[in-house]
């Protein structure tokens, strides 16, 4: 595996992903200065008295001046409209990425926004999911997880190569898939499992208030993610909406089929439905 | 409290919370001999092995010979053909509970089944979820765990107050609860997530089958008690029906909801309903 260094990173969004990725890229030693962006200054002044980052910046376009690597780690939703603001001051040469949940059409644009000798690569590495903000931060998030990463026929080969050993560097194992399967692998195992979340938690509230506090360790495992940032999941949800509306189908298809055989006492058919169930989720290590 | 203790304890159905029980009763000491029922032999010759029992027999009328406390682990459906079988066998002064998940009318049904001089209370302590089996057995499950109890008029109170101690010499905190409002109760937080897991689990394999290795620490999370154990389940699903199905319906209205914001791309509205879920979320500890 190669080495790389970057003198300068600029960590756009300092939440949970981007705090953590600034401790590991610290801890690895494998950047200079780190420089904050984001909406909330108080949040910013924290990270900085908590060493996550050297410095902050209200203004996108001056945290990105100079900077080697530029780290997307705001609201999907707020992607372009970021880049919007940085393009005119990104040095030739610089390297550009993300954390967002949702690559597809979000990496075509964010790759035909980019200035001349400035490269977009996707990345998503699978950690943090409910936690929150940078109290939760860890330089170890990545370590052990899996990063996938979405290069298209236009990715630039060097910088795909230096995105994919800075991942690496972090401890997470790489993963390549096409920007539009990883949107429909993670509507179905990441996406549609959120938003189930939130409706369960909120049914049982309309069911009757008081129940939630009879809530055994099955309910709490099955509603954790409904903890995560609803901004987040909001533009992750509106993002990969196709996706997301066709496979709440496919859940619907068989919470029904569990309710007609619930419904009929079809007590062999339901048993028969939970034994799969069970048999592919052994499968999951 | 008070102290009690059992000459001759009989478990009907050797499994996770059978063997458990078995192990927690010896451990502190309130019990002489435990005897062991169920189907299948081999799984009751290794409980014997293991010294989770003292003996078993294969005949439940002569498993409960004799005996001061019986306990029904078997799957709920099995409660009303395992008592018909013990009923003539049972000597007065005998005590008699449960751990099912579903109380309301079996709790009158084993009421009305009991011998004269025989007491029954129902009982369903929160503890073990998805791990099946002796081999996951341990003394300590129902140590810091809820135990709902679910007198009825009917319910003689010297009988009552010994099951009481029984939980909390276990460990166990006793939360009282009507036998139906604790059926409502359950199907909401864990009856309807069980089979929102099965079905969410179904739907990815639908999906794609391939999509599952892509599974982060939220997917795996939210569908655990996917691999409960299917019988067991079904028993739940069939005996609770008519609470299930109505709370699937809530469900159901939860999730059309965000899918009709996720449709019109109503990034307000949906944030609203992930904020609710959140706030409600962070209430369970």
């Amino acid at each position: 595996m190669g080495k790389i260094h970057f003198n300068k990173v600029t960590i756009l969004g300092v939440g949970l992903l981007g705090a953590s990725l600034a401790l590991a890229l610290r801890k690895k030693k494998l950047c200079g200065e780190i420089v904050g962006y984001g909406r909330k200054e108080n949040n910013l002044k924290k990270a900085k008295r908590l060493k996550i980052i050297d410095s902050y910046n209200l203004d996108a376009k001056k945290a990105c001046s100079d900077s080697d690597l530029i780290v997307f780690c705001v609201p999907v939703g707020k992607f372009l409209v970021t880049v919007g603001k940085i393009k005119d001051s990104l040095k030739k040469g610089a390297l550009v990425t993300d954390v967002g949940s949702v690559k597809g059409r979000l990496v075509r644009e964010m790759e035909s926004l980019m200035p001349g000798g400035v490269n977009f690569v996707g990345s998503h590495p699978i950690a943090g999911s409910n936690k929150n903000g940078i109290g939760a931060a860890n330089a170890e998030l990545f370590s052990g997880a899996q990063c996938i990463v979405t290069p298209t026929k236009k990715t630039d080969a060097k910088a795909l190569k230096k995105i994919t050993v800075l991942w690496k560097s972090l401890g997470a194992r790489i993963v390549n898939l096409n920007a539009d399967e990883h949107d429909r692998v993670y509507a179905a195992v990441s996406h549609l499992p959120h938003i189930i979340a939130y409706a369960l938690v909120n049914a049982v509230a309309d069911i009757n208030n008081s129940y939630i506090k009879f809530a055994g360790q099955g309910f709490k495992d099955s509603t954790r993610i409904a903890s995560s940032s609803p901004e987040i999941w909001r533009d992750i949800s509106l993002m990969n909406r196709n996706n997301i509306l066709k496979f709440i189908k496919v859940f619907n298809k068989n919470l029904d089929r569990l309710g007609r055989h619930i419904k009929k006492s079809n007590s062999i058919a339901l048993e028969k439905e939970f034994k799969k169930a069970r048999t592919l989720r052994e499968d999951v290590r």
